[in-house]
């Protein structure tokens, strides 16, 4: 079913979902109701674009690590297509209510802020009341009070309600705390945008969605939990989790250190993974280097950083976050990057979009690289909306551009994440053309066994990990995942067919990966996006990165015909 | 002869003109080179992008209001092709040089600042010394004491050397003020990319460019200036100058009043061109309601305007900054306007975008309507360079996204003009669809007799419009010399054929606009400015305009269709 809910009129329907539609999911789905609906020349926070949240085809049943929801729209940083997903406990109550999408749109200008409710009974608009201004952990505090610990939630921070061009939409991890961050793109603003503080989602009198054949999607997800937890990499992610890429990252050159301005980081060893956990093993009490986000899940990536007492800082601390808000802004102390980290989650800000601000910030003469108290305070200036503030919320593209930096790492208008795009150059191919402008999530290729240096052959590499992950985010599957079903893909088939009652065969994640892409391009072409979008910042192809010294040099003409053998 | 100077290693060369670019100038000349040899994709303030000064194709022989100088790039606000045209000395002087284009390239960063001084002997480089840093007005003083006043100049504020992003570039009028500014599009932080603070055009040894036919030539010229004369607009001009306008744009309900929210305004009788005429004739002194910013021109629409003790407050005062700066901040004092006028042009800014800037600013809370002595301290922080300054010198659409602001008046990121296009549709027309962006000579149409009103038949005025402004800005013409040359097109005809020795029709102003329209689209297509960017705002679309309740509703197929004719 979707549901469709006009903020304007405080109105709402359920409605079976499309023939079309049926055979998307989360990122897929995203894409084809932006262009089913929404114009994609529309102001993104005006009346006619539209805030998607949609669990992928795999959500509902606690498949390790494949309960992620999907959150979309035009998106008000990038002018082009959105999705941004995130684990915890909103896709899998989604579609527990039987729901494919929610579909919030209409024009709330001027209108009072709102909670929207939503349960098996229907939807209903609730007063937003005291959760107003409250920052994103006294805000889920608030709703779990008002509805209960059993809801799910979506919810925004400071800077939704401020309309920042780089804030995010909160879920809860399975343990209720607010963590999970469809972060990048500005969608929070988006949700401000239609005067919604926060969306709950009451599970009660839901169920699993129903499957087709019961026996062979067990047989299937016994294959798919047997070939997860055989992969080597499901063992490296439980015990350093995303961190544990750091110390690669610093050996290929390629992490961002002090704005993007070097690729190996002095002091790599105080902010890698290994440390991560040794000090998060050392300090005990609510500490736990191996945190699942999602119920289910076997490879728990995720983590509760604690401080010297053993209570939390922040949950979790990732790798895009140390490398941002870390080594880019010579900032070479965990405890120091975890306050940051709780600071921009309270707020509801993208924590890879506000860390190259800073960065540029730091550029312009505003921080000194390594002073982690003065980017405290930079993130105060935020909270209370100071022009300041506010332009480090709307990212680091436009905070490049009005305090007069070139050198911001950013492509149609969204910051890199932390790989350094020079050293790893098939990443930095996907930076230039995912359609969803530079992103840590649309196909990174580090792992890969290649040359990074080398300019040949790294658009193959992209398209095919693209492919992949746009594959992977229609599902609602984690990309750690994808380990499994890269090993069985058999699985997979097994697992959609058994649901479904489909036969589709083991190509299955690739289809749905080139559909995804083949639609969310078109979005983009509508909405005025084209190769001139395409392209890293000038100055990464002129500006030699130490130590390795490379420049980015993968020739425009083959970023170019990157999605040709897609589109044709 | 071309001179093309190379910023990173302080050379320079003089060559013979291309053949291709012989029968072209201005902006028609501009928009050539761009395409010809500026990438369109590069960064604005980068190392591929390039500054040109190109006199039109009439200029060096102080023809009544047509010696303009065209200045152009890649626009650092718009990201597409950029022609800024300005009365006063520089062109005349760069004719008399012999030049027809002046070339600036080359990567500046972390360069000292400089001078360029161009004379007849050549090009040298000299130390900007104690000029970098000071104000328009005290830059200018220093420059002509320095290099003595018979010097035109071309010359950078506070607001260029800090690279925002609607910083212009000022040239000195006849009597040596710096008051004449390429004003749009941000090309003094262009200049400032390449650390030029000034250009110092030396015409010692210069002289008139030749005349294949000098008899023929003083026939047209003679009957050009009698068919202006005759005009009853160039007696308009004369005696109220741009200001005229107020009134007519007040009466159609299309004077934008407090941030575009109305289309008339109560106290329009004290802004209005009646009064400034009264006021000037009442003060005396150096006030002169009747002024000439090009030497020999008859029409005078410029002037002096001085407060109660007959001192100037600043020159000009014109239509677009009283509407920018003026009713669009609820101020209805003239020499509050005109101070805020004064601090606009010693910084270098654009005043339309900063007018626009402010309006947004105090829809933001961070000024009240009528409130100059606010917008005043506003300029200060521009002026201290603060975040919130070097975002208010970012222009409106900036401001707007920054500060959550969604009624901005903006297309192409640059900021519209003084006619709000609800309720002058043709001239809606021509903000949405220009290549410049929004853009007060581009194309205007409220002094055609129709109903401005109805959306039907504007896409035609607009194109006639545009294809003419086009023509004038190749030439080198003044809007209003416009007024004779379409009263007696053979005089044009004759003046470029007894110049040149060609054989033009008296079609010439058509073929030469629309040259120029296609140039300029070809190289916005290439920097990737399509058919989403030739729209208004889309609150203009659904926001009705008092007292007319006007929105834009062109079609946006008509609007896609505007340049069919001529590109095809």
């Amino acid at each position: 079913m979707i549901v469709r809910v006009d903020v304007g009129h405080q109105t709402w329907t359920k409605t079976p979902c499309l023939d079309e539609w049926q055979r998307l999911g989360g990122r897929g789905l995203i894409a084809r109701i932006l262009l089913d609906e929404v114009p994609a020349t529309c102001d993104p926070l005006g009346r006619q674009n539209k805030l998607i949240f949609a669990p992928g085809l795999l959500v509902g049943h606690m498949l390790s690590s494949c309960d992620r929801i999907s959150v979309g729209g035009k998106s008000p940083l990038t002018g082009g297509v959105k999705e941004s997903n995130a684990g915890g406990t909103t896709g899998l109550v989604l579609a527990g209510l039987g729901l494919k999408a929610l579909i919030i749109e209409g024009q709330a200008q001027g209108m009072d802020w709102q909670i929207l409710h939503i349960s098996s009974s229907g939807v209903r608009f609730e007063s937003a009341g005291d959760c107003l201004g409250l920052g994103v952990y006294d805000s889920a505090a608030y709703l779990r009070q008002r509805y209960g610990n059993r809801v799910a939630l979506a919810l925004i921070g400071p800077a939704g309600e401020m309309g920042l061009l780089t804030a995010g939409i909160v879920h809860l991890d399975k343990d209720g705390v607010p963590s999970r961050i469809s972060a990048r793109g500005g969608l929070g603003a988006l949700m401000g945008s239609k005067r919604l503080k926060a969306i709950v989602f009451d599970g009660e009198g839901g169920s699993r969605p129903p499957l087709q054949d019961a026996t062979a999607y067990r047989a299937a997800q016994k294959a798919f939990l047997e070939a997860l937890l055989a992969q080597p990499q499901t063992k490296i992610y439980r015990e350093l989790g995303t961190a544990g890429v750091a110390t690669l990252s610093n050996q290929f050159g390629a992490l961002p250190v002090c704005g993007f301005s070097r690729g190996q980081f002095e002091q790599i060893e105080q902010i890698a993974g290994e440390q991560l956990r040794e000090v998060l093993l050392a300090r005990g009490g609510e500490a736990d280097p191996s945190h699942a986000c999602m119920a289910g899940c076997v490879i728990r990536s995720s983590n509760v950083f604690a401080g010297a007492d053993g209570r939390t800082i922040v949950s979790p601390l990732e790798y895009e976050t140390i490398g941002l808000m870390g080594s880019n802004l010579g900032i070479a102390d965990l405890d120091a990057i975890a306050r940051l980290n709780y600071v921009a989650n309270d707020l509801g800000l993208d924590t890879i979009d506000l860390g190259a601000a800073l960065g540029v910030a730091a550029q312009a003469g505003l921080l000194n690289f390594g002073d982690a108290e003065r980017a405290l305070m930079l993130l105060e200036e935020v909270r209370h909306g100071t022009p300041l503030g506010r332009l480090l919320g709307c990212g680091a593209a436009l905070t490049g551009r009005v305090l007069g930096v070139r050198r911001v790492p950013a492509v149609k208008g969204q910051a890199l994440s932390a790989y350094d795009p020079r050293a790893i150059k098939g990443t930095g191919v996907t930076y230039a053309t995912s359609p969803q402008g530079a992103d840590h999530t649309a196909g990174l290729t580090i792992r890969a066994k290649v040359d990074h240096l080398n300019p040949q052959g790294q658009v193959t590499l992209s398209r095919t990990a693209q492919i992949n992950m746009a594959g992977y985010d229609t599902l609602g599957a984690c990309i750690f995942a994808g380990f499994g079903f890269a090993a069985a893909p058999e699985a997979l088939r097994d697992l959609l067919n058994a649901r479904y009652g489909w036969q589709v065969g083991t190509d299955i994640l690739q289809v749905l990966g080139r559909q995804t892409l083949r639609l969310e391009r078109a979005f983009n072409r509508a909405a005025g996006l084209g190769r001139a979008d395409d392209r890293l910042p000038e100055w990464m192809t002129e500006e030699a990165l130490p130590p390795t010294g490379a420049v980015f040099d993968v020739p425009a003409a083959e970023l170019d015909g990157l999605f040709d053998e897609i589109e044709t």
